[in-house]
């Protein structure tokens, strides 16, 4: 099959390869669209050493499975757990500890013709949902996945730093939730799509220190640098909820006697439930298709990427 | 009268200075025990640039101050508030952004005959309660802190790393509140004391990556090499407790990407509710006085102060 293959580390082309076998258990999807994530663009770099096909946002049809999903339209969880470890028997298994992370982690991902997947991660998309909002399942559930972890009151002061496309979507998300948010970034063209939603949208600058201080922060930028920043506007007792990683080489510097003095806590947050993701894509909650800057097809698959890194893009969707 | 004073910062003498004049709504308590804190040991070496008098645990007497509190004996939050911020407002006075705070920052403290805190600060020490046990109210308030900013469920299993003086308490009222407690230490004599008090105690060299990995843990050392070391302890969804902070000059460096990836939540912890401190002191729940290496007078604060930067060297209190 037609594959997007990163190898050795750090280079990406296009490529034919076997497709990935089937596991017990597991199910073949043909893959409909798939999203370039800024994971996508670190790993195609170098990130965790990777080699093989990226690409974890997806929707697609199944081809190979049990009867009931043979030819449906699905999204999936990229999680798949051993269902065996502490962290499953917790109901953890998207933090399993012999988890195959699909495109991430041991796992070849959607960037390709066909993906496997088990079938309990596989969920059917409803019919008022299209491939282009259902391919956003993966990055609205990231989005919900704090609201999975702590409880915001409807009506919080939120603040959400960076205006890439998971910190609009956050945003938007947090503003469906109840929440008052504002989001500060660089672009004003992506601050004018927050203010749709109901999301007050600052330049950066205007986040000046003696500023009014939040309860919730949460930081989209992935810079070392604006962590600490996002620390200096979180009110005593606050939260900054992080959701990005930051390379190794270049850690965040924080002030540390903050986080004790002013009992700050921050929050890692990573993937989130998918079910509740399709039900608010399905009731036309959230604005997703206004997130695609650029659409290819799986043979423009390198321009697909470029296009991605560029600054200020936001989604790019890949025809398979 | 006499007292303990940091001038020039770095430099603690024995001195005669004015007793402290009495703003409006605040009491004279005559001074009867103090507790030398990490944090005085620091702020006498310099942190915060601190010059003044220190110390923030104690039990006194009212000399001076409204009809109801003349001649009860006493202990304080330290945390003088200013009643109309928004950190006041939201009922956090103990995070109030005008603060001063007792022997730590624009407040005379504990080692001098006197010291004078508002009238709200201040709470009856019930007769059931010796002055050895009631000095320790303000560093077990801070143990009890965890418990009042997050649900830790009783049968939890939590790792307080440190046995220094805070994390034996810490581990002690842990232990008291249901959870089953790991301490990890240096000392055999400390980790012995723990065991009395139900909490397994282990050397800090059994703590081997690989070992099961705790809920909840407790980070006591306060030195820097040791966070992401607990941080590797901590199982995905799981929390740390920052009870220590850390110099800006040597601050720590974390995996961050494990933080996002495992979903940690990281909390500061400070100070805590004096008044359910004071309960558990009278119900005799709590086992302080072993806590107690040596007794000095005023007089003889140098050498108490001396006394407690020694390796292994737990409580250390002051006679006034």
């Amino acid at each position: 099959m037609k594959a997007l293959v990163v190898d050795p580390p750090g280079h990406l082309r296009l490529s034919n390869i076997a497709e990935p076998a089937l596991a017990n258990g597991e199910c073949r999807v043909r893959v409909t669209l798939a999203g370039v994530c800024r994971t996508d663009l670190e790993l195609v770099k170098g990130y965790m050493d990777f080699s093989g096909v990226p690409g974890h946002e997806f929707v697609g049809v199944v081809t190979q499975g049990p009867e009931r999903l043979i030819q449906r339209r699905v999204v999936g969880e990229i999680n798949a757990a051993c269902g065996d470890c502490a962290s499953c028997r917790a109901g953890l298994g998207r933090h399993c500890a012999n988890r195959t992370v699909l495109g991430i982690f041991k796992r070849p991902g959607a960037f390709a013709e066909t993906l496997a997947l088990p079938a309990e991660n596989l969920l059917v998309v409803p019919d008022t949902v299209s491939d282009e909002e259902a391919v956003f399942t993966e990055p609205l559930a990231a989005a919900l996945e704090i609201f999975e972890q702590i409880h915001v009151p409807p009506g919080a002061r939120m603040l959400v730093v960076g205006d890439g496309k998971l910190g609009l979507l956050i945003a938007q998300v947090c503003a469906h939730m109840g929440a008052r948010v504002t989001l500060s970034g660089r672009h004003e063209k992506k601050l004018a799509l927050a203010r749709r939603w109901n999301v007050e949208a600052i330049p950066s600058a205007d986040l000046a220190p003696g500023r009014e201080k939040f309860p919730y922060v949460v930081e989209c930028t992935g810079t070392p640098r604006a962590l600490n920043d996002a620390l200096n506007l979180i009110a005593p007792r606050g939260t900054l909820i992080l959701k990005s990683t930051y390379a190794p080489s270049d850690p965040p510097q924080i002030d540390w006697a903050k986080i004790v003095i002013d009992e700050i806590t921050v929050l890692g947050s990573r993937c989130g439930p998918f079910a509740p993701a399709l039900r608010l894509l399905a009731g036309g909650k959230i604005d997703v298709r206004s997130l695609i800057d650029h659409r290819k097809t799986l043979d423009q698959g390198l321009e697909a990427f470029e296009l991605a890194a560029q600054k200020g893009v936001l989604k790019v969707i890949v025809r398979v």
